[in-house]
């Protein structure tokens, strides 16, 4: 929408004590004003601008990664983090997965009928700011409302595209025996810290999010020239959960050591607790990778180099093709194996 | 997720009396089920069987166009469509209004804890016969869980990327004095066919949704040289805040005429019963093109030569520039303008 016929509307959309209605997303004026005064104006840049359907841009020839990811974290807000910066660092991390460079996002939000405005706006204004941060734009969105009672406040998907740069392929499909398995820092804190909001729990120590964009560590990972084989971040389900995924489509045995696997004795209390296992536990700024044997120090080095990535470690070992599994060696010098979880441990925690 | 290895997992989710539980989106082994059994299977395609947090592919030199829309129309299932077809079209749309070839889409779930496994199933077999149908592929996607009573059964959001032919370029801001406005057929079908079931109305005609890809009809139009100026699906809001939205991004004055405006009667009446105004209400298998008046009768015969657009017609032409404004000539001989909607007629119609 060009700026200059907008100002002829009328007057903007009140703040203070207001709340979503339905018909700000019925595609008259309120929704018209949402979107002036809320999104365009917080996700600012040329191609949002173009107010069209979608928003067109010329791209070079190369690989394009293109992921996606619904938001409904309960609470809205917490320690380090709310809905805004997650859908933004989740989709940015998929895409850093995909060792791509995320570049656009695209941003749909369901809101709930009655929600406060004020709330919205927070909500907008973090997730702004976290693309400013991480380095893309939200270039086209979307809005519905639903009647209340049949949402719960804020919604939001992002779609993201990256480009992965030449001759970088991650995946599964070329983990291969005797890779060194590297987490990228301390495991759990995400999940604590929205279950102690949820709960009304305070733990010692405050636990934060750890959610954080990871691009530039896995930028910087293929400047520096590690062969990186497999990323996944460790979102829900933990670390375990991810491997056991990539033993899966790799068709590989995973050993990896407890004692190697970085977690904040606060977190480890609170997961106590709680009755958690924080190697299930969701993470937001946390990823794990699979590289060659031999570069291991260079890529942990690298990775400490980012303060997301500070407390990165080896944790294990590719070391068999004879069926897909992850063994781990506890603190006691036994063996368990880590499996998918049955049920669900932690819902709503992205 | 490479095949043989999934199939060493257990028995397959169980559809049958089944329902969506939490633990559907917790990251475990429901959640790998869910992915499996409903969505690889019925989506189907080499790069979402990559199975990674994202699709990756190579793209030529080109422009790219990216677009998003949440689909939360109640109730799921209406004459002509449901939510899953809806949220293909209506994605697929929105890249045809921006001059692009629809390619790839992410389909992003939130599902209310609760419905039935069957009910998903229904809508995703149909999303998957509409992908096909309209030859775009469902690459990348995304489960979440909300608890009972927080959702709506489904909510959908697909992202979709389209690639733009070269020299096309199409929007509000190549709108010019004395081109043409074009409707690609009758209005109004969709909105009614889904308030009729929803509040449980039977209207004579078994009025059914227009619900369609529209992308093939752009191409022809494009193909056969017709230089489109703008062009916008009528959805939320209709032709009437179309008209509107491009007037104001613009900067002229849009004279339509009333009787040129093709409503089939049954539509009209039921608009009649319901007190809604078919030029605000919701389709989701028309546009309106902007095109130079003296290619209107060939734009007319390529739209006619598709089913979908059929009933084609020139309702108006851009008159001025001295005002952002809507002027309909009624049947009746006077003058009405058309302003953007200040309530919801419709709530939840897409």
């Amino acid at each position: 929408m060009t700026g200059d016929h907008e100002l002829k509307l009328q007057c903007p959309l009140p703040v203070k004590n207001a709340t979503v209605q339905l018909a700000h997303g019925g595609g008259g004026r309120l929704m018209q004003h949402l979107i002036r005064d809320i999104f365009i104006r917080s996700f600012s840049n040329p191609l949002l601008a173009q107010m069209h359907d979608g928003a067109t841009w010329p791209v070079s020839e190369g690989t394009l990664a293109f992921t996606t990811d619904s938001y409904v974290v309960k609470p809205l807000f917490f320690p380090g983090g709310d809905i805004g910066s997650l859908a933004v660092h989740g989709t940015v991390n998929d895409l850093a997965m995909c060792g791509a460079t995320p570049l656009w996002l695209s941003a749909g939000f369901i809101l709930e009928e009655g929600l406060a405005i004020e709330t919205l706006q927070r909500i907008v204004d973090s997730m702004a700011q976290a693309a400013r941060d991480a380095g893309v734009s939200i270039v086209t969105g979307d809005t519905k409302v639903v009647d209340k009672g049949k949402g719960d406040g804020v919604f939001i998907n992002t779609a993201g595209i990256g480009v992965v740069a030449p001759s970088v392929i991650v995946g599964p499909q070329r983990v291969a025996q005797g890779d060194a398995i590297l987490v990228s820092g301390d495991l759990g804190s995400h999940g604590v810290a929205v279950l102690s909001v949820r709960e009304s729990l305070s733990f010692a120590g405050d636990i934060a999010s750890d959610s954080a964009p990871l691009h530039r560590v896995v930028a910087d990972l293929i400047t520096d020239g590690i062969e990186i084989h497999c990323l996944r971040d460790l979102t829900r389900g933990g670390l375990a959960s991810a491997l056991n995924e990539i033993a899966s489509a790799a068709g590989v045995k995973l050993s990896i050591d407890e004692r190697a696997i970085p977690i904040r004795d606060e977190v480890q209390g609170a997961c106590e607790v709680l009755g958690l296992d924080p190697l299930y536990v969701a993470n937001e700024g946390r990823f794990v990778a699979f590289v060659p044997e031999a570069q291991v120090d260079h890529a942990v080095a690298v990775m400490r180099g980012h303060e997301v990535a500070k407390e990165a470690a080896r944790v294990g070992v590719v070391n068999g093709r004879e069926s897909s599994i992850v063994v781990m060696k506890t603190v006691l010098g036994t063996h368990r194996i880590l499996d998918l979880l049955s049920g669900e441990q932690l819902p709503r925690i992205c």
